[in-house]
């Protein structure tokens, strides 16, 4: 409806149609000179005036594949016959989405008479109802979210007194005491007194509350960083250099801010690891045309699941340091390490331990957020950046620029509080918590495993272990006549194998070139086959899991035999 | 600490300082020519190097007068004596804060044996344990967003069936069912829907749920619509028309886009009228240097608290179509109209209602949030913006745009949509319902008039009538020394008598400047005394907003002997 009234030509009065007709000719922004009132009146917002930034912004975990998986969906549930009776959406981390149910302590009341509602941790039980309680479901406290949206709780006499006390030292430092009121704009003072609390325990150096600015997600205060740094216009615009394969909101948010982006390529023969030599090509090249001022780490990787080293941290910073750049490190997934051997560490406690110059000099913003980890918190919108070395009086700025979006979520905040000060030994609830985050991440591992065991057994597949994370990104060599069977059709060969993927299978990946990707990657080169990367997580149930890969491998089979 | 170590030279590796001190002469961004790796080695952002469209942001209701409150603050926590007890915040709309109570349906679970905790609606009974039960609530429903957070009360018995099937129907709308997994990025499609049919009962027009984007609060929605409207640089920078004064959102998101803002004066003689004469000569003034594309309008105002006329909004949208302007018109104050002989308008009602070729050009977003109204639900961040007559493919850039953020928080979307699903007629919850918003708004409009009266006996202090919204703006006259003790201080003359009422009485109020106001208006004028305009908010507790209006005044009366 939409689509065919706005090719209709609009209905004008009387005598204005005819002027409308001549202005319409004219384009751009701006009122058509001697247009007078009234005259040339079309849209003032088209294709050609609106913001060619925000045109040039593109965001693949959403774009045109997911949209398309939506429509399967309903065409399904309206029986529709399709050659799978299900879409399983493997293109985004939304754990809870694939049937991860929520930890327990960091939201859910099953005090009260009422218990588990049968959903098993690692998502791999499906909503049935309710099913048995586990033992002990009784003893835990309605945790600390639940008691600060609802504080009529805290009059009840079956719960027990330590989470009152929880909440009520919560609901204390909001407005009015309610999860109603905004709270200060970089965050509730006491969740960000014990996110550096946090921190301190996790790294062993010291953080501070006034350093911690909480927000709408990691993203948001991602973009928050980005946009202190951007500035200059032609060859002194700020370049940001950004991991390829990357996690496309930085693409985005560069394109979104003009910025210039300044790609460095993950070494995919060796596990996906960063090369400082590669840093530092990609830092030369890029110095030729803008001024790079900022270097984005994503660990572990998103999409490419490796885990730094710490040795390949230090390098990363004394990098940044010699060419005074300004990290962004990436941490949201510092729960999700699955390989033996990897460990994660952290940006700040590398270069703390570094010391002097590196730690009194090198500036970092670090990310952390609610939506991954063991928590796959992503509705709730809950994240924090902490700036380590910045300049105070930017700082100020920062805390300005903040302000005007007020605050984050709160009822987020109370979570992050919950996930950043979890139960401890001895806590009423902390054996049911700790059994669910390792059943969680335990899951996860096997997980990891398993994708990487079937992606390997299937020929033409290739994929790397996924020492961290939540995907896979395997590679997939491209059959001789699938490049010009994509080409006929308009689309990208890997747009064109996830969409027939889809079609016939039901399953949802995001093409891997919108993650970003070696020029030539789809084209021949001596000794290298054209290959193409679906990004996949690993968060579907492990049987569900199986039979997507198992699916995924036969479907590259067929695929394989059509278009060799 | 932070400012101590930024003030000392940074430690740098031996042989390197004599560079550094060298290199730091040179300022701007980008690294010194010729430095070398490492060499001067000062911070990469810094005051002179960042993003300068954000250094010109400003945000007032945040400002350095809330600063100087939340210090005064902790400084009575630790027994400082102060002539006041309390620092009563009156600078920003934020219910809750001021001690209003959450509306039962929106949020709480007065069920399963537990009731009210004894706070009043309306903000005005203080906090103070649990009070005696409203009768009938135990009949209420549990609602809407319990449920959906913790839907193990779902298998609870004594939870009535209507409640249950509410958070079945949004559950089931959610991803994995969970309000921890990201949803659509315009938001639920289920709540989208809800929010159409909300808009078509409200206006008797329709409404399309692919029209209606929701957000982080309707901050939010705003910066994304300004986003795609701005464009060009130098002489075709997009113009963009607010009142003044604003709300500092409208400056602040035009700065930091690094858009044109566009005065035109809100007409104090005629209790803040919107003139379109006025109008039509700063849109004249605009395009002498830049192009404007953009209208704002605050209905009801904020801060001016006036409420347009049909008649006026019918003249803004005519010459809104007659100079090819995009309407934005940010209505989050609809639910609070005060005034007799008052009503609330929708741009779209108006729009519609005027037929073609109006209704089908006249492009429009409307924006809407929880956080005020009678719901006060600020902490949740939730609003939304409805789209009307928008290029599609305009519309599928927004789409795409808000996408990089993956959603809206989901807890805010739940309570959205209990705010324009409310119960009806019939339903068990109905009579609490409204008997708790008619509370709210029916105070508001008691206080409402109390600030006009109370305001109007002061010899000095003019009010308008508060004919809405949530604000009083009313005029203060300076004495005549007081310009020079101000100047003497180095602060505009309103941050000075706001930050001396403060530090004397703890009333935290904003100065008029930061939502903008004529050239001039603190100097003499033929016929007119300089003046200052503090914004505050009416919603503390009546008896509270009483002792505030009073305490204001004297120390007026007081501060007009002191520098007259």
């Amino acid at each position: 409806m939409r689509a065919l009234r706005a090719l209709r030509p609009r209905r004008l009065p009387a005598g204005r149609a005819m002027a409308a007709a001549a202005a319409a000719a004219a384009t751009g922004p701006g009122p058509a000179p001697g247009s007078g009132p009234g005259g040339g009146r079309g849209p003032v917002l088209t294709p050609g005036t609106m913001n060619p930034a925000v045109r040039r912004v593109e965001y693949a975990v959403r774009g045109p594949i997911v949209t398309r998986a939506l429509q399967l969906e309903q065409d399904l549930r309206q029986g529709v016959p399709k050659p799978f009776t299900e879409v399983i959406k493997a293109n985004i981390g939304d754990a809870q989405a694939m049937g991860q149910k929520p930890i327990t302590f960091l939201r859910q009341v099953p005090g009260a008479g009422v218990g588990d509602n049968g959903r098993g941790h690692g998502g791999d039980t499906p909503v049935s109802g309710r099913g048995p309680r586990r033992p002990g479901a009784e003893r835990v406290p309605p945790q600390v979210t639940a008691l600060c949206l609802y504080p009529e709780l805290l009059t009840e006499p079956s719960i027990p007194e330590d989470a009152k006390d929880r909440a009520r030292r919560l609901l204390a430092a909001c407005g009015g005491q309610s999860a109603g009121a905004y709270s200060a704009s970089p965050g509730i003072e006491l969740v960000r007194q014990d996110v550096a609390r946090f921190l301190q325990r996790r790294d062993g150096v010291p953080a501070k509350p006034q350093d911690i600015f909480l927000s709408t997600g990691a993203s948001d205060a991602i973009v928050s960083i980005l946009k202190l740094l951007v500035s200059g216009s032609g060859g002194s615009r700020t370049g940001v250099l950004i991991p390829i394969p990357q996690y496309p909101l930085y693409s985005a948010a560069i394109a979104e801010l003009s910025a210039v982006q300044l790609n460095y390529y993950l070494d995919e023969e060796h596990c996906w690891a960063l090369d400082v030599a590669e840093l530092r090509r990609a830092l030369a090249e890029g110095r030729r045309h803008c001024c790079p001022r900022v270097l984005c780490i994503i660990n572990p990787g998103n999409p490419t699941g490796q885990v730094q080293s710490r040795q390949c941290i230090e390098d990363v910073i004394k990098f940044a340091f010699e060419e005074k750049l300004f990290l962004m490190a990436d941490e949201v997934y510092q729960d999700n390490i699955y390989a033996e051997g990897s460990a994660f560490h952290s940006f700040k406690k590398v270069l703390f331990e570094m010391g002097p110059p590196y730690s009194e000099v090198v500036e970092l913003a670090s990310f952390h957020s609610v939506s991954k980890g063991f928590m796959g918190e992503c509705g709730f919108r809950s994240g924090y950046v902490e700036v380590v070395n910045m300049d105070p009086e930017v700082q100020q700025q920062l805390a300005k620029l903040v302000s005007v979006r007020l605050c984050p979520p709160v009822p987020g905040q109370i979570l992050l509080d919950a996930v950043v000060d979890p139960p401890q030994p001895g806590d009423p609830s902390y054996e049911l918590f700790i059994a669910e985050k390792q059943a969680v991440l335990s899951t996860l591992a096997h997980k990891a495993r398993l994708t990487q065991e079937i992606f390997n057994r299937a020929p033409g597949i290739r994929c790397n272990p996924v020492q961290g994370a939540m995907y896979s990104f395997p590679r997939i060599e491209l059959p001789p006549r699938a490049l010009a069977a994509a080409e006929a059709q308009g689309q990208a060969p890997d747009m064109f194998f996830c969409m027939k993927l889809l079609e016939e299978t039901g399953i949802c990946v995001v093409p891997g070139s919108g993650f970003g990707q070696r020029e030539g990657t789809f084209h021949f080169r001596p000794g290298a086959s054209p290959c193409l990367y679906p990004r996949m997580t690993i968060l579907p149930p492990t049987e569900k899991l199986q039979v997507l890969l198992e699916k995924l491998s036969s479907f590259y089979a067929k695929f394989v035999k059509e278009y060799s």
